[in-house]
């Protein structure tokens, strides 16, 4: 069904679109630019958009345009409510989609709309497909991502060219929402070990060890975790500035509880830590990254006169 | 203070203790016997010192007479109690001390009894180290434990080479207690590590994901860790075998939790941890490996009538 989107994407003569130009989506489209493809991108900001106007891409003046002039779409937005907007709004893609077109949503959402987006490509003769990612700015900048995708499986291995200049890790996870179904993992798997970190931190502050020293001890045995490895070294020297922010983790849990309780689960865990980064973001630290969950523990224990940190 | 320690540690001429053979302390001793050191043992359950007895270990009967004919005595049985019994206790090894002699407590205790050890150990004229460590039955067995060290820094240094028949990421964490408090950090990392990878995949199996395509997903990225590593293909395995008993992990756990009270300190998160895994024990689990709180959660999910996994 994609023969001529594949071969599109070999000579270079394919168009595509990107919708979304935050501190994920501009270093992708960026990876795409280098690599010798036609971009037209949209922003609700449209400023965000100069430097890739400045080295060729065209730009469309609302999400609808981009749909019309592009054969492949990426979206990579920030909340479930942009990526509506984005799709079905009075000026969103589904205003001006066709046949064969390939919709592909990068934004970590609900796995409920990335069903809604497939059911209304389907309606409209194209195809859709939601690859949430992980490995942050850095990632996106290195193009070392891991993608997570769900959809139409077929349309996934013609846009593979394309996703390759975003990381290697891309594993087909199933239908519409399996991406995003795999991504909750991901997020549910770090809300834990967040959250035992920084339990631990300030566990071994207040016993007055030298935590750079029980590192050490600990980072490469069955406490071994990314979290120990890559933010530790930040919580010690006091560098709270993101990696990913704490209020994007608060949405991605969100749409994990929501999920969960929609398929009849509770997952307690998960539920403490959204109610822990809720008021880490509370006390003012939405916008530092994850780790700052020390912080807000410290702060917490400060102001609790039943402890005496 | 201890040259001759370390001269009769290099010429095999000291003569060591050994009070515990269980699933930890016996390889241990093994490693000992192997390296050509003169062992004396002593066990509650004597049968099970027969197979280091066939290879030229003497049986101590009591703790205080292993003490009484070794240099150097080192400690790795069960509960806290137990460590209280072998050290205080009627029998113990505080019984027959003597100025010099070094005490290596290894089994994972209370950072306070480890220091009220330490005290006796002054008032008898020798010294005493908190070595707990983490690995496993599995590092025990192949000589990979890692060593938290707490207490004397001398006489560390000078025992170093009977440790390394142990392992050889040894670390010197501060006087006594603090290789407790230290081995402590270590399981509140993987309480949160437990949790969010339990809670993932319960989230994945009623999502409908094969998890071990999720896995190749997830386990490279923010939310790798030794846990999903070594812990999940078991699970996906169906395989609940220890490992590291629940029980175990549970009186970790409580001791976590006393000392952290104890220093003022409210961790919600280690809390839970502690919850969940009592009721894993209590449904029958406690000889299982910590990955069985996966079967917990989901017998708990089936029995709440609220959830409808």
């Amino acid at each position: 069904m994609f023969q001529n989107i594949s071969q599109s994407i070999a000579d270079r003569s394919i168009h595509i679109g990107w919708i979304g130009l935050g501190v994920m989506g501009k270093p992708m489209a960026q990876h795409l630019l280098d690599a010798g493809y036609h971009l037209r991108v949209y922003s609700r900001t449209p400023s965000k958009a100069k430097p890739l106007l400045d080295r060729g891409a065209s730009f469309g003046i609302t999400a609808a345009d981009v749909a019309k002039h592009c054969d492949v779409v990426f979206t990579m937005v920030g909340y479930p409510a942009d990526v509506d907007e984005v799709y079905f709004g009075a000026k969103g893609i589904f205003k001006s989609t066709r046949p064969q077109q390939i919709l592909i949503d990068m934004t970590t959402t609900q796995p409920f709309l990335a069903q809604r987006i497939a059911m209304q490509a389907q309606r409209c003769g194209c195809v859709s497909l939601d690859i949430p990612v992980s490995g942050g700015d850095v990632g996106a900048r290195e193009g070392k991502l891991s993608m997570m995708v769900g959809g139409d499986e077929d349309a996934f291995r013609n846009v593979g060219p394309l996703l390759s200049h975003f990381g290697t890790n891309m594993v087909y996870q199933g239908g519409a929402g399996a991406g995003q179904h795999a991504k909750m993992c991901n997020q549910i798997v770090i809300a834990g070990t967040m959250i035992g970190t920084c339990e631990a931190m300030m566990y071994g502050y207040k016993a007055g060890l030298d935590m750079h020293v029980v590192l050490q001890s600990i980072a490469s045995g069955a406490a071994g975790c990314w979290t120990l490895n890559n933010l530790v070294p930040r919580m010690l020297d006091r560098n709270f500035e993101p990696g990913f922010f704490v209020d994007h983790f608060i949405k991605d849990m969100q749409i994990a509880l929501e999920e969960s309780r929609r398929m009849g689960l509770k997952l307690e865990g998960l539920q403490l830590a959204h109610q822990l980064y809720e008021k880490t973001s509370q006390l003012g630290y939405g916008k530092k990254g994850t780790h700052a969950l020390l912080l807000a523990l410290e702060q917490l224990a400060r102001n609790d006169r039943s402890q005496t940190i």
